[in-house]
């Protein structure tokens, strides 16, 4: 019969996804031109040329049995061993190519990671703001995930809030810095508190706590920003990476997870990662990605154009009254609206074609994101949408 | 902590890998020309060119942005539509965008279509010889396996034994044909009474039971062979395709769910795998593989030598005394072994360099498994082994 859960799931209709709806109806009516979709996470850049020739190479090679063909269960080797020489050189962990697990982006790594390190019944905690997905994430496993409320002064961590939640249960804390939606970048500082933190845990209650660190905007961070190497401050570090936005290739659904070498059982961990797949059906990532993405392992898009739009938009934004904690990285802002329900705030900017998504899903009522992943000359026609906008909360 | 369950079953070693491996280290011992490795199903004939060109079309066309861009979770709406209209084409049932879904290949759409329809301690029935990964595939659901002994004579169902392992807590029927070990196709009288009986035991324990019919090898038929498309005879069919071995491009992970649409809940099924994706953390195939796989949903590899070497080595096998039942499609064979133990067979057969998989882990125990995608000058050379092996036999 039909599963119930599944069915249920459907039920509840998100809120981004009816936003681009509303934002791509109202393209037809006025032009794709005249609608600010601030709504969507998806990169406005292309991928590096690189990319694209290593993929042609490929595909146009005297061996197109060997490159369609299946991958080991954990990767290709070759791009493993890339995968962690460009980590070790980068961020001078010893990271080898037994470390890696190739994975279909972000969402694949943290699917895995998540089932190599809890069981039915154990608790991992994330922190508000986040990722709307890490519910769905973690519910699947068995485990249950709590919610830490935000730090809104600055969006780092409230740790008295942390504190209260923490018990025995925790096998896992989840993190995403820089963030998504906040565009905040844990500093240095915080992290360091962090990882103090869960070894005096880990020492008190006898067993590992693993901190799943979802690295997505890794490369996507502003000038002058501290934006520390997660798995350089905590040995329990597994890094679940995704090169949907520093590659600018999202539909291409690749990434990974690295266990930090210093992980007594990072290998295995590796090892379970393979086992894992097997009971959801995802082998591993195409083989052909998994190619040409080795060989850029160590570039990015031109991401200069978030940065550029952030502090247009910033600017903008604090000028006209709205209270903005200025991001370190991604393509997310994360205003506090100009009433108390961000949904309301969020369906009156629809009235200037500002499609701006309510944090209330993030965990974080009262707030909204923008997603300025695009072209710079649409964001600075966005602001007269923006102080129509705010004019309209002052009359 | 670590999650038992997976590091146990880094505990159980796979035969085929480790027969996979030892034939790698045994071709760096006598050249991989002397090792006559027929134990991996990896396609031996290049992918269409038709698909390399649109492939390469993509990656270097104008808008990279957008074929790189998220998929959405269902699938692109024009690969669906290319897809569903192909089906009709074919096989003459009224498919839509509606009923498709893209998946990583079949294991991704087998893992969707048996959460979509069993729930916690539910039953699923498949039939020996079986694909082994079926056992995580659905444990992993929360349901339960069951194997109907095989038809040895025939290897088509054995409906006595099928009768008696039902119950009212079997939600879905797991079948794969043409068959993947034993190369046999099922006859439309099979299918028939497979499909009389279900909508029997829907009618007697009023609730729908769900065919999953797992279908990667569909496009892999010899000469004269009746294959008939399953959804064809029966209502609630969820089909489950890979192009893997039809395309030869098992890497790229590539496949669908197809749900007949005489199922009256079929779109609702489609809409449900969205909401199965976000759980096991693959939300869709890669993009540009959907793309340019569309492309060639109509199309083929050269498949032609899988039958040349099928009647090379069936009928020298049987000439030596195999007791073989023919294959009708896919890549494989699975003769009787010349001793009761299949295992200590194939470690025989190493003395001759002959790589073969004993048919245990296949629910079939005193057979073993051929899979002939190498090149046919390969096979003729191979002949002489076996003679080597079954004169072994008779000393």
């Amino acid at each position: 019969m039909i599963a119930a859960e599944y069915k249920e799931m459907l039920g509840k209709k998100s809120v981004i996804r009816e936003l681009a709806e509303y934002g791509a109806r109202r393209a037809k009516e006025i032009g794709y031109n005249h609608v600010f979709d601030y709504s969507l996470g998806n990169p406005s850049v292309p991928v590096p040329q690189a990319f694209t020739d290593k993929l042609v190479e490929l595909a146009t090679g005297s061996n197109p049995v060997a490159v369609h063909g299946y991958s080991p269960s954990l990767g290709i080797d070759s791009v493993r061993e890339k995968i962690a020489a460009s980590l070790k050189t980068r961020f001078g962990l010893n990271y080898e190519k037994k470390h890696v697990f190739m994975t279909s982006g972000a969402a694949g790594a943290i699917a895995h990671a998540l089932r190599a390190v809890t069981q039915e019944g154990d608790e991992v905690i994330t922190f508000a703001p986040y990722f709307p997905e890490y519910k769905p994430y973690v519910n699947k496993t068995g485990a249950v995930l709590k919610i830490v409320p935000p730090d809104t002064d600055a969006f780092q961590i409230n740790f008295t809030e942390f504190e209260k939640l923490f018990s025995p249960k925790v096998m896992a804390v989840l993190i995403n810095t820089p963030n998504n939606p906040s565009g905040i970048v844990y500093s240095t500082e915080t992290v360091k508190k962090l990882a103090a933190f869960l070894v005096e845990k880990e020492r008190e209650y006898g067993h590992d706590i693993y901190l799943i660190s979802d690295e997505p905007y890794r490369e996507i961070v502003f000038k002058n920003v501290d934006a520390p190497f997660i798995a350089r401050f905590y040995h329990n570090t597994i890094t679940c990476y995704s090169f949907s936005k520093s590659l600018s290739l999202p539909g291409e659904r690749i990434g990974y997870v690295a266990v930090n070498p210093a992980c007594k059982d990072a290998a295995l961990i590796v090892e379970m990662c393979g086992q894992i797949s097997r009971g959801i059906g995802h082998n591993c990532p195409p083989s052909i990605i998994q190619l040409a993405v080795a060989e850029v392992a160590d570039r990015t898009a031109d991401l200069s154009v978030y940065e550029t739009n952030m502090n247009i938009l910033y600017e903008a934004l604090t000028g006209l009254g709205f209270s903005v904690v200025k991001p370190g990285g991604t393509f997310y802002m994360f205003p506090k609206a100009l009433e108390e329900d961000a949904i309301r705030f969020c369906n009156r900017a629809l009235k200037y074609d500002l499609i701006l998504v309510p944090a209330d899903s993030f965990g974080c009522p009262g707030y909204f994101r923008i997603a300025y992943c695009i072209p710079t000359e649409k964001v600075k026609r966005s602001l007269e949408a923006f102080r129509q906008l705010a004019e309209d909360y002052r009359s």
